[in-house]
């Protein structure tokens, strides 16, 4: 394993397969390049890394002979009343044979925040692995198209705008949507995803005053906006994990005999899942109680606090301002207005029973909708057969916990088939410090790709 | 008023007020160089500023004809299983005519973490005032000592190792000890402060495994330390600021009678002080609950949480070691090993009954005691008549809600009267954002030192 930071999808195998069916070269010197871009969409002052991301894929893609779009959405975004415009979406088309299937890959190329401070082993934006290179030349079996963003991380801005747009004419002749940007459930079998969690991101604003003040000078005579906070966070989810905002459960599709049967045969090691993140006991016991939770029923976790003390040591002062920062993951049949809705009044009511002069504000910034597709589409036949031959055995036929909100999203619009082909190991530490992919799952991760396009030929009319 | 981090305690006011005294002068510029030095005691990698800036201060009084010595304690910080050395002590001397009164002034260097992006309007490390000087030369009607330390927001590590070590010698011809380190209660009313607060400053860290989570990957199978976090944060305190925590307030002195009757003459407008912080209702009504509760009744404040998600915008962690802050205010007669034993059998109780297989440490890493004087003291009397002469007006006698431990110490060990003697007004803004000190006062406080030493030079023996 080296350490990476692959735009934390796996965009790049794209390029890498589009690399060998066309023999060029595409090598780790430019994933290393790639990897050195701090392309951070959640840190507004990062902006311009993400563009010149961009520019860096768009040059790629014309090298390959694409033809190469940049598209600059008038959809800016506006943070504490600034605005500051989204970086440049990416739309490119490789092929335009009639006689041949159509599959568009979408792909974003901007991650989280990451510093070596965070306990990474090595600079997150460095890779160390030596070069490698393909030379083989053959036909391409498919058309391709490409869609790619630089806001995942921070909601996508803009990218439903564009696909709504586009729908009639980019989208037009596109037969498959590929998503690959998560994980297998296992760190050896390999696996197809059918579905994700959506995310209800929310803050939650507690105010007193304009300044930070002195606990000594104030503490025991003010509502303080922390304990405020801490009460209204602490009011969220109980100690076993369930939810306590009133009817959040009420819109969770029932569990069907069916589906349940579903989850079965799937491979998971939960032991080896606990191992390898090192917690002594989870929420439930068996498999089945764990997948059912991770991926068709909600949860909600409390990320941290802004405005409040945050340094090593002790500093002495009642912050003036807090915001909290949580999310509901969201699953079928849940309408995300509605929990918006009831999040706000809940947390309304637990804070006018406190009595508190202080100012509350709760909004939800980002919500993201969950997706199911159906695994009898064509193209999730094509990539089973290819997992077949590539990695000699059938898939664990998987969900996602995480948020991949674009599936949902290209499902909707443009009413194609989406799939998601993960590449990466259960053991990649998705969103956290030294996160990586093996050298063994890159490689056979283009093979898989290359297979898939020559099955999908096969399958597709 | 003009922006200004006077390394929170007033102590340049006895520099100035020694340079009137020898003709010396002691002008703008010397406080802008003060300032200008980032002693901040909280973050270790800011130590040497604070050696420098004893330096500084080492020379200021060699230069008044002090005799001045650094003194280096053997009490290294231990942070993170590292071993710090503390910065110099200074003590110093200043005349030695066994015919005069020998007052000795503590006073510290250290400030408290302070970033332009917390909100400060102009850079808190620099003073924007002109300069002005004194000239006039009059012989010194007592002799003066000088301890000063650079680690009193950080705990007052190896004081008080140093004044047991000093106190058969340096402390052993010393009369009073003069401790200029908290506010007036009023913008415009002088006060004398003649008791403070201690505090027990609190961590609790909660640990679920090594690295941080993605919450779609691992939210709603395991027991996220911040939910465990916050809802023991949650317990401490309830919303009308009454502590939780089983036995805390049973040491608490009871009000008496006469007690109740001090309270009565202070001049303390609720509707002003409201107003200068812009809080809309306190927890109490009156004037005498808001003091009680202020100066003689403990409180719970909590400060912030290490190591989750701070930064704006939303990152969709889960957190695998958090770290909450949270501080007691001591008042007589707690006691502070009791205080600590409580919170953590009650954190550790309510802890278990979550049934959460993270790890819990709970611990105080500073722990500074209350302090009470008697207000009929020789210094005491000093003060007032000085106060009357130059403010005009009686002094209100007050306590502080926040916290000197050194007097306290001083106190314990010396056993000499201690008197803290306030030159800031009430909207100073101490330990907050846009932290300043009036022209006026700071004037006016000069020539109240001048005074007090001439008073006390009269009163003495």
């Amino acid at each position: 394993d080296f350490p990476l930071k692959l735009s934390e999808n796996l965009f790049s195998y794209t390029l890498l397969m589009c690399s060998l069916c066309f023999g060029y070269i595409f090598t780790f010197v430019t994933l290393r390049e790639w990897v050195a871009v701090e392309s951070d969409s959640i840190q507004p002052r990062l902006r311009p890394e993400i563009t010149r991301m961009m520019e860096l894929v768009a040059k790629r893609l014309s090298a390959l002979g694409a033809t190469v779009k940049m598209i600059n959405m008038n959809f800016p975004q506006i943070l504490d009343g600034q605005s500051i415009p989204l970086p440049p979406f990416i739309l490119a088309e490789l092929g335009n044979d009639i006689q041949k299937a159509t599959v568009c890959f979408y792909g974003h190329v901007d991650v989280q925040p990451a510093k070596k401070e965070d306990g990474w082993k090595t600079d997150p934006y460095i890779l160390t692995e030596k070069d490698g290179q393909f030379q083989e030349k053959s036909s391409m079996p498919v058309n391709f198209k490409f869609i790619i963003e630089g806001m995942e991380e921070a909601g996508s801005l803009g990218l439903e705008e564009l696909i709504k747009e586009e729908n009639e004419s980019f989208f037009s002749n596109v037969d498959y949507v590929v998503i690959s940007d998560n994980l297998w459930l296992s760190n050896t079998k390999p696996a197809l995803t059918y579905g994700t969690r959506g995310n209800a991101c929310f803050s939650v604003e507690v105010e007193c005053c304009e300044k930070d003040l002195h606990s000594g000078t104030f503490g025991g005579i003010i509502h303080e906006p922390m304990t405020d906070l801490v009460a209204l966070l602490d009011s969220l989810v109980n100690s076993s994990g369930h939810i306590l905002i009133p009817g959040i459960y009420e819109d969770v599709a029932s569990l069907t005999e069916e589906e349940k049967k579903l989850y079965e045969p799937i491979e998971f090691d939960l032991e080896e899942y606990k191992n390898a993140i090192g917690v002594k006991r989870f929420l439930y016991d068996t498999k089945e109680e764990i997948l059912l939770h991770l991926w068709r029923y909600p949860s909600l976790s409390l990320h941290g606090i802004e405005g409040a003390f945050h340094g090593p040591g002790i500093k002495t002062v009642v912050p003036a301002k807090v915001i909290g920062k949580f999310s509901i993951r969201q699953v079928p049949h849940m309408n995300i207005s509605k929990v918006e809705q009831q999040v706000i009044s809940y947390l309304e009511e637990v804070f006018s029973k406190r009595n508190s002069p202080n100012k509350l504000k709760v909004t939800m910034p980002i919500g993201a909708l969950p997706w199911v597709a159906d695994v009898n589409d064509t193209q999730y036949k094509a990539a089973r057969r290819s997992i077949k031959r590539v990695f000699g055995e059938d898939p664990d036929l998987i969900r996602d916990g995480s948020t991949i909100p674009v599936a949902r999203m290209f499902q909707n619009i443009t009413r194609k088939s989406v799939m998601m082909l993960p590449i990466g190991a259960a053991d990649d530490g998705e969103h956290s410090q030294n996160e990586k992919i093996s050298r063994y799952n890159y490689i056979q991760g283009t093979k898989l790709f290359a297979s898939f396009f020559l099955e999908i030929s096969n399958l597709h009319g």
